[in-house]
């Protein structure tokens, strides 16, 4: 047998303890089930590519804007080694991109190495908790901070009020001429007041694609400008994602991963009612990834949907959780608990660290039996077994594995997620690319904070409130 | 009108939007439900009672052990001073605690105070991610770290393979005899081999009660060593606990904030089908107890429940959200997506800082409603706004309130919830204080790492992949 060396850049997806073979019939999926609803999978791609085609959708296209990305790392390195931090101000899709990039690649806090003007640190303001801001600012040194403000609507409350917070203390700090010199913004090109504030004060201006939403945007500047000027490989991010692109366009299931697991998933949640997806990542560095893809299924595929017989709500509720972590934290309740989920494991094949356990053995049959091995091996173990354990308790699982974990990989995951999803709100009917159910609360607000033009949700509110009052329980 | 001033020391409950006069009868309670069920309330109450007068479970008598706490106090005296770097090994219920006071106290990374021996950060070990440890390691001065080693069983794989390594790190750096000076044991005082090990290289040891599990475990040692270390006010945490257990023993629903949630929270979950829970606190520093609240509620009331007639799976799903961040990645789900939640929103009262939102206007609309105003202000009325959302969707919500946070109301609040989910384990009449589920997953690490006595599980992991090596989906 000729052996064939296999690079290792790939992303696997194993269904099999998806399978009715596996978790019984209530649970599990039929190979006749799964044939039958291809045509519904193909349709999917089909309809979509139109979208894409008529240009409703940007994600596809951004990691071949090799144009952009070219003016991002010029931009970084004309700035490069002035700065120690890079403080994004953004939440939802304009914070969680740019963490899955640096958690994915640098890993989490606290654990990350020192920072320096050549390593520097990132500082997502993703909130408007006071003591969180007061403390990250005091963490900061305005001379050598890099300020990213990043808001595709330009008037997003939580954003704009922290910017302003921030851009004083830069003012402040540096004086106007030089604070100017230290913001990037990153907003829409032909709406939002953040754009004009930019031109006014002739600062750094990024722009995001109109057919580009906020979940879907990583690898638009949203992500892109805070991760370069981290020192991430943006290139490799986009080259991964660009691969997956390709494949998440071939009309074939077994290639096309995306295709494949939004098939099954959707299969597995409409069919077998898994009303929760449980995304069970085994590595601290894709924790940002998970909260990452928490907001894009949820927002995504969670819809108040109109036919014509009727109105209802959609939507599978995701849920990060971590292994080998949360075996000790919510694995008794996933395996005794209502069967009410479907698991992704997200696993790791390479590691580049073994983390050897030391040789010397302590007489102690609770730890002897582990010298000489290594946490690479445990961390497999943990989820392999874990896996099986639910499978036995029939509750369907399935694996997504990344070669290495890698800028390459980690586009080329989040690419996927991102086609897996819009695939998924094609099978269901609705519209993925909208957020029409956080209108009100954000009206509610401008209205409380007393911003003009907004009587109509105060009155709303104060009627609210005074049913309230008459309420006792 | 006689002004009265009252102490700002209380945790408040508003169950308002519980209420079937604001969300529907479908999905709320009407006065009569409640009426009718507060007998099961008082039974509770009772015989959890009776359960602890029988010594069953410690907890509540955890906040009065005053001996323990001065020998806590006294141990980090004695070593204060000598270590910048608290690096806590433990997983599951032997991290969670130390990780929500820490967090609760002194804020989320990446935003802490600059690190010192007068200020030492708590470093985590709670999984077994070898770049996650490799990093830590990195991160560390073996000169100037503090190990606390924590397993009740004194034999969980996870904890044994770090502890292993980082004491192997600090024997190679510092010398037996020096690095046995810088380890502080946390276990069983009469089982595992855990402490055998601790006896052998003569280390300082703090022993967990018997009848206290790992989730309940945050006012024993497991908790209070790490957060006095870490230099945060045991003592503090200690007496808003023991206030709070004073309320929870009290026969009266409108003092006893522990059993009136619990009474609401069992019945919206079962009577109006919430198979999830939200866990959504309005404070950066709640997050870590919003993850220790997760274990807590997941573990102990998700069960296998057999009685007489059948078996079943029973469970309630916790989700950390945190506001205002998550209203931009999971509200639109909770608004539009199925209406399978009960929101708990966790708020503050009074902060310590404010915010403030520089005055100065911008000439633009969507700045300058914010201008002068601050972030407490506006994070609150971000969670009104939500709330109102969310209850004119018909979605049950209800609020706890800590008038401050501060050291004595985080201990109040985690003990109120630790009560809070004794009593919906006797309304649910399962047992909340074991994990029989997670057995089966350690017997097959164990097996598949290759310990002795475990072949019989090697034999059933075995059996699993062949059957899995046929199933193609």
């Amino acid at each position: 047998m000729v052996a064939v060396k296999t690079p290792l850049m790939a992303i696997h997806f194993d269904p099999t303890n998806l399978s009715a073979a596996m978790v019984g019939d209530k649970h599990g999926l039929t190979q006749q089930e799964v044939a039958d609803s291809q045509p519904a999978a193909f349709e999917a791609l089909s309809g979509f590519k139109q979208s894409v085609e008529k240009d409703d959708y940007g994600f596809p296209h951004l990691p071949f804007k090799t144009k952009l990305i070219k003016e991002i790392k010029a931009y970084a390195k004309s700035v490069a080694g002035k700065y120690d931090t890079v403080c994004v101000v953004g939440i939802g899709g304009s914070a969680l991109g740019a963490w899955a990039l640096d958690c994915g690649l640098r890993g989490p806090h606290p654990v990350q190495k020192a920072f320096s003007t050549k390593n520097p640190r990132l500082v997502i303001l993703d909130n408007v908790d006071p003591g969180f801001i007061h403390s990250a600012l005091e963490s900061m040194n305005p001379a050598k901070t890099l300020v990213v403000p990043i808001a595709k609507s330009g008037a997003t409350a939580e954003t704009m009020s922290v910017f302003l917070i921030v851009h004083d203390w830069l003012h402040a700090k540096l004086g106007g001429s030089k604070a100017a010199g230290r913001i990037a913004v990153v907003t829409s090109e032909n709406t939002g007041e953040l754009k004009e504030f930019a031109v006014k004060y002739k600062l750094v201006t990024f722009h995001i694609p109109k057919n580009v939403g906020g979940r879907f945007s990583v690898l638009t500047a949203v992500g892109l400008v805070p991760a370069a000027l981290a020192g991430l490989d943006i290139s490799a991010v986009c080259k991964g994602a660009a691969e997956m692109t390709r494949l998440c366009w071939l009309e074939n299931l077994e290639e096309n991963v995306a295709l494949k697991s939004a098939l099954l998933h959707w299969l597995i949640w409409t069919k077998k009612k898994k009303s929760i997806q449980v995304a069970f990542p085994y590595a601290n560095r894709l924790w940002g990834a998970a909260f990452w893809f928490r907001q894009l299924w949820a927002e995504s595929l969670g819809k108040v949907k109109k036919d014509k017989k009727r109105v209802f709500n959609v939507g599978q509720t995701p849920i990060a959780a971590l292994g080998a972590t949360d075996q000790h934290s919510q694995v008794q309740l996933y395996r005794e608990g209502p069967n009410d989920k479907v698991y992704s494991f997200w696993a790791v094949g390479k590691w580049s660290e073994s983390g050897k356990i030391p040789k010397a053995k302590t007489g102690y049959a609770s730890f002897d039996y582990l010298a000489g091995q290594s946490l690479s091996k445990l961390i497999d173990v943990e989820r392999l077994a874990t896996a099986a354990s639910l499978t036995l308790a029939q509750r369907p699982n399935c694996t997504f594995t990344l070669d290495k974990l890698d800028a390459w990989h980690l586009g080329a995951l989040l690419q996927m997620f991102e086609f897996q999803t819009a695939f998924v709100g094609r099978m269901l009917e609705i519209d993925a690319f909208d957020q029409p159910g956080v209108e009100l609360g954000k009206k509610f607000t401008f209205a409380l904070m007393g911003r003009e033009g907004y009587d109509e949700y105060k009155s709303e509110y104060e009627a609210y409130e005074a049913r309230r009052a008459g309420v006792k329980l």
